[in-house]
């Protein structure tokens, strides 16, 4: 059978890492799929949530699905919205934070390199 | 300024490929644009159209955003909607069709590498 899965439909888990609050995700196609390059992963984060505040040495390509958020992206707030794509590049300092006023949890999806640059895989792929 | 476009704001070009109907698209995230491994694509099939029914030495990852469709993948048609997440492995005959009596486009992001396995440029990356 081919890999065909809905981000509905699928269990989410919580995110445990330092500096999250309130999101959860689910590889929708990664490494245990064989997917040879790229990973895709489905986020949802609540309402006064956010992700970490941090940096990698790989990119992120994020597509947002439903709901509202602020991503800090070169030392900035961008307000983000449902069709929305991002590219978060390589070591560049960056955070997604969904306000408590949001009437619904942001969804979004997060693509990344099965390989970091350095070798090893990449988190979560 | 961080790249953030949003798919409904950018404009759609027309297709032009042997197979094809009914398809338009547009770059979002690609090698213009630094994208440094993997590309992002949208993509809007209009009632009746369909993409190519090609197979190439590289993988998509598809997102569907709005609409429906059924994708040929291992040889079968599969039901397509909103939230689904597909692998299609590269040397896949693949294709995507939009049913006549649909009430809106397909409409869905491909992802594909930037480089073909082989060496050069994916095309539409």
């Amino acid at each position: 059978m081919p890999l065909i899965r809905n981000i509905h439909e699928t269990e989410m888990n919580t995110v445990q890492m330092e500096g999250v609050q309130g999101a959860s995700m689910s590889v929708m196609i990664g490494r245990d799929d064989q997917a040879p390059h790229f990973a895709m992963r489905s986020f949802a984060v609540q309402p006064g949530g956010h992700t970490p505040k941090h940096q990698h040495d790989y990119e992120h390509e994020v597509y947002v699905v439903s709901g509202n958020a602020q991503v800090l992206l070169e030392g900035e707030q961008h307000e983000l919205k449902a069709g929305d794509a991002v590219l978060v590049p390589a070591n560049e300092l960056h955070q997604f934070t969904v306000p408590e006023s949001a009437s619904e949890p942001f969804r979004f999806l997060c693509f990344v390199p099965i390989e970091q640059n350095c070798g090893g895989p990449v988190p979560g792929s």
